[in-house]
């Protein structure tokens, strides 16, 4: 695989793109403002619509296909007891993704969203049947706790087989939105000692509760995050003098997952193609934190979706300049569940911009001329 | 109209209900916990389900039909300028609902909801053609600003024909939820009136910026409700001096509105039959105060949705003892427009209950021993 050349021709398609495409936002916000409704009566639904008008370069985006990329993957740090279930459960959720009977196969039968299955890099104990999308990287990542997670060559790998996923996936069937979604036994630990390396946080600042463990555990998965970054401290002083694309790169082979690494991937893949992407949880989060430091550009191509109890969701989010989540449903799920429910939201608030009447089709009178002179915003 | 025996009959049937439903509460929980997913890491939607649960008395609800009723009419206090459109508009925006250009039908549509339109008491210039629930009580109330909106005798039919319009519907095609809508110009301003007055708050802190007025026009909006609350005094303590259900007649009638009181009529026949109640923005959520004043067990029978920008909306669910709004997307339409989000959250959220695998039938693997024994919460 020629994963560095594709890295390199993804951010260059990226950052050749105008976004956002300022003349598709001003052609829906006049829309907007046409419909039979007050000035920004819908809120966030209305921002939603533009802003996806402005990635797409569509002044009236519909999303006739919406698309959750869901990958996979172990982690070596399991072993060290930092979550409340054992890492087997990684390969039996998957075969409950395949099988259909996850919340997030329930949520995207829902809202008609497809759901590709990714292996990443599972410690599988027998191949799994089923549609997965085989893409493993190994039987899981090294212990972060005793070195780096994997090599900068598989981390380069793993991005660059994000990326082919999705240029795929989309060469098969064009999808007109993307939610990023993940399943791995430990992989909140991971995400923790990302967010705490690349923002200099200290991880008990970082750390959350995970699937659900209990206060000891919370105070061991706090010392295994900073043995994991005292292990690795040079190679996270490196990462750090590095610039874009090395930076993300590195610090993914540092501390990274196979999914986190195949996520980001995706989401580079997406934006080249103006395909707006959906963060879920913290773990998503931070795979679109480490493509913005592949290219910094992937911040304008990203929506929030939901905000979880993991501190680390909120501070990934705050990295990426998202001011704040759109809703908080106190979901700590994953699996792309946070993002389903988002792209249901944006799917309506595309079909209101696009299916509401306006004030002359409707022959309804607009605001009181007294009014108009005066505007309150 | 035999409109006093209806709402009294109203009243037995409510208070005669074990709501919640303690046992099929339990049961759901009991499920809730089976299910392929970390206790509780479905957050809201959680809650949601158990609470539906718990008002139909079903272990396993599912939402198969979901209705909005929407009920518009006209306001006297509209000829003060509390509103930013003009009077005609409430008429206007009907044809629109009638005719599916509204922000409401493209969500009732998306989300498979069924939309019954009432003529509360609009101030038509002709009659409207179309699927309209005729149950005028006149072309709007009086002025408030003036003197009360409206006789107790008409206040007692107003309520009353909210339950013969429920009960006809029901029993046409039974709704498993349904979503108060209204509109109205000037209804935020008999909102505003109806909460200072109950809750003997200062207009100031209740009033928002309804479709969008100026400064000064919001300063005019609290003169005319403090006008309004100063003009019926007498009448306003009188009525905090009554119980229910005469408490809640009272009021509608020295401040409400038409279409507040067929809401308020709406919410004791869904209650009446077990039917989940979705509150929408502060003009549902005054007709459902105004239904506890009726009865107080309504409250137990009741959803809040989105919180919008009007200051009275956080009151009123404060009232209301609903801790919290379910999202805050900065909604301020009305019409039914966040109810419909809402039941469209609480669908899923059935249907996650429902169709999601158990560990067992999924065969994955439950949480690891040491961390059953010292639960974290």
């Amino acid at each position: 695989m020629n994963s560095q050349p594709l890295i390199n021709n993804t951010i260059k398609k990226i950052v050749s793109l105008q976004v956002p495409h300022q003349q598709s936002i001003d052609a829906a916000v006049r829309r907007q403002s046409q419909l039979t409704k007050p000035e920004g009566a819908l809120g966030k639904l209305e921002i939603l619509a533009e802003f996806i008008a402005g990635v797409a370069a569509v002044p009236n985006p519909t999303l006739q296909r919406k698309t959750i990329m869901l990958a996979a993957a172990d982690h070596g740090v399991a072993k060290e007891g930092v979550s409340a279930y054992p890492q087997e459960v990684t390969e039996q959720m998957v075969k409950n993704f395949l099988e259909g009977g996850a919340a997030i196969n329930v949520l995207a039968n829902s809202f008609k969203i497809d759901v590709k299955v990714i292996d990443a890099g599972i410690n599988i104990s027998s191949p799994i049947e089923g549609r997965l999308v085989q893409a493993s990287l190994g039987k899981g990542t090294n212990n972060i706790a005793l070195g780096y997670a994997m090599s900068y060559t598989k981390a380069t790998d793993a991005i660059a087989r994000g990326i082919e996923i999705f240029l795929e996936a989309h060469a098969e069937n064009p999808t007109n939105i993307i939610g990023l979604g993940e399943m791995g036994i430990g992989n909140t630990t991971s995400a923790a000692a990302l967010i705490s390396a690349i923002g200099r946080l200290k991880p008990a600042t970082v750390v959350g509760w995970g699937t659900g463990i209990n206060p000891s555990q919370f105070n061991m998965k706090v010392a295994v995050i900073e043995q994991a970054l005292d292990v690795n401290k040079d190679l996270i002083d490196d990462a750090h003098l590095m610039t874009s694309p090395e930076k993300g790169i590195s610090f993914l082979a540092v501390l990274g997952g196979f999914e986190i690494g195949i996520l980001t991937g995706i989401a580079l893949g997406a934006a080249a193609n103006r395909v707006p992407i959906v963060i879920d949880g913290v773990i998503s989060g931070t795979a679109v934190l480490l493509a913005s430091l592949v290219t910094p550009g992937i911040k304008n191509f990203t929506i929030p979706s939901h905000l979880s109890p993991e501190p680390g969701h909120k501070i990934v989010l705050e990295m990426l300049e998202h001011k704040e989540a759109i809703f908080d449903l106190q979901m700590r799920l994953g699996e792309g569940s946070g993002a389903a429910l988002a792209i249901n939201l944006c799917d309506v608030a595309c079909q209101l911009l696009n299916n509401m009447s306006t004030f002359a089709e409707a022959a309804v009178s607009t605001r009181s001329p007294a009014i108009k002179t005066e505007e309150h915003k």
